[in-house]
């Protein structure tokens, strides 16, 4: 069982067979609306995939898994009204089809319920720990997103600190979520950890890989708008390095083209996509990732488990983390 | 120690020993300023006393009596924001001392922290059933919230409806911390099960009560403004008996008062009044309230414990709940 389908065929049905379809309509309209825009459900497959490192039954984790993907949808619904982003997967955000008051409060419940489903769980000797690595995972989330929120207006950002930031941002739920699953499978502290380590490592990796097809990426490949970044001016890891190694002057020019507001993107976009492949940049941005790649498959190899049950890890990795720019 | 000031000593004691003072400070001074605003804390004394009715040691509990203050602050924190209330306790609200976006971020970092005190309890084996009481009241009060938005568009509310939504929206949080103390305390289900009434019905009665001072009580011991809820043309307990038993001329004359918009206060404050005082409002909601404290005092009484080791909770809720109109 190597592909990714079988775990996402059963998480998706897990999710049918629990839905959130109770009084008030007015609450749980937009939490059902929310988990059914799509997306790839990279969380809760890796979740079951941790599981399945270590023993074969991974439907036990299904709680855990639908607690990891409530959780990342209730922070879409709160990061989209403070983003005041009207589209989410190419729909409209809850608060834009609803309004703010109803993203606030249909989010809310949704975190409590993420918990509820813990409590789904069929051995509650483990609930401690799990409860533990969820709740780190998800304070740290809110405080990584805070980070991003600070960042906007700070102009000394370094790479160590938005390096953190996208770590708590992004990876920490799939690398809490993995823990999760391992620790419901009974498996040592030690393959926890690398199991942890594993998820954080890909985690950033995608980030990064993220970062860098923002503005370079194939715009049919990459689902959103290239350039975004860009335009808006963020502060990712590609601006933060060209900043690093670039000359005064050519700093000068991108710092400039970052301040000056601009009535045209696209010439905007080509100019700055220009200083940062003459400072290669794209090169270096996959450098990086490649080493996070590199140190992620260090800790899957660290694991005592026949190799045969790491190929399902091993290929969602490979899927989620191309290899060439 | 029959007294209310141990207890609230105690937890005092406990909340400056765990402040909210780490990074990034932008999510957290929030959550430091609200936690400080003041506030009776009647839910975590109440919860340390249904501890103290089975056990000694109630220390032992402060940890779930600082999830649930931690809860409780982070629905005003979120009510604040959907209400766009610009004060709480006399002072700016999170939302209008910060923003918004700081509102719901420091809001959603406290409803996490809550759950990471239950992990500093004692003992584990209690867990599952502490948070399964805690999950069920934070349900309910993002249910209650949502049904009292609903009931500002309708016109049908019915009064079964509006005991229920209070009952969601501010007893449940009271009851189930209570119950929580008494899970900590070793306590029998069915001891348990009349803890959980005890503070449920004492909750209601509070409420109804409140209904009450908001409009007929004195501005120098209420606190808030008197005649708010009639400004406001809330649809309070007071409201919806008057136009269940009022004749037709006057349920139109009260109907015209709802809905008419007002530049005086005052004349329409003393006109609403005085309709409710000719139907006999004040003493039938007292009449109610009356039952509810009664029902609540009745489930104490079944519980199995020395007398005086109920003193505790019987002064407070005397305290709570005034004797006569």
């Amino acid at each position: 069982m190597q592909a990714v389908q079988p775990y996402l065929d059963s998480f998706l049905q897990y999710m049918q067979q629990n839905p959130f379809d109770a009084a008030p309509s007015e609450l749980y309209e937009p939490v059902d609306y929310i988990l059914n825009l799509g997306g790839k459900r990279m969380r809760p497959v890796m979740l079951l995939m941790a599981y399945h490192l270590f023993k074969d039954n991974y439907e036990k984790a299904l709680p855990a898994a639908y607690t990891v993907e409530i959780f990342h949808n209730f922070s879409l619904v709160h990061d989209d009204i403070m983003d005041a982003a009207p589209l989410r997967r190419g729909k409209a955000t809850v608060h834009h089809k609803w309004d703010v008051n109803t993203g606030i409060l249909s989010g809310d419940a949704m975190l409590v319920w993420a918990y509820e489903y813990l409590l789904k769980l069929d051995d509650m000797s483990k609930l401690p720990a799990v409860i533990r690595t969820f709740n780190k995972a998800a304070i740290e989330v809110c405080e990584g997103q805070q980070y991003d929120i600070n960042f906007e207006t700070r102009n000394d950002v370094s790479i160590e600190e938005y390096l953190k930031m996208i770590e708590l941002k992004t990876s920490v739920l799939l690398a809490g979520g993995m823990r999760m699953g391992a620790i419901i499978a009974d498996a040592s502290e030690e393959e926890v950890e690398h199991i942890y380590q594993f998820g954080r490592n890909v985690g950033i990796a995608f980030q990064l890989q993220d970062d860098y097809l923002d503005s370079f990426g194939a715009p049919e490949k990459f689902g959103k708008k290239v350039g975004g970044d860009i335009v808006q001016n963020k502060k990712t890891y590609l601006i933060l390095k060209a900043l690093e190694i670039a000359d005064e002057a050519t700093k000068a020019r991108l710092l400039d083209y970052m301040t000056t507001p601009t009535v045209e993107e696209q010439p905007k976009i080509k100019a700055v996509k220009g200083i940062l492949q003459d400072l290669h940049i794209p090169e270096l941005t996959f450098e990086l990732k490649n080493q996070y790649q590199a140190t992620a498959f260090k800790h899957l190899d660290s694991i005592d488990v026949p190799e045969a049950r790491k190929q399902s890890l091993i290929n969602i990795a490979n899927a989620l983390l191309i290899r060439e720019i």
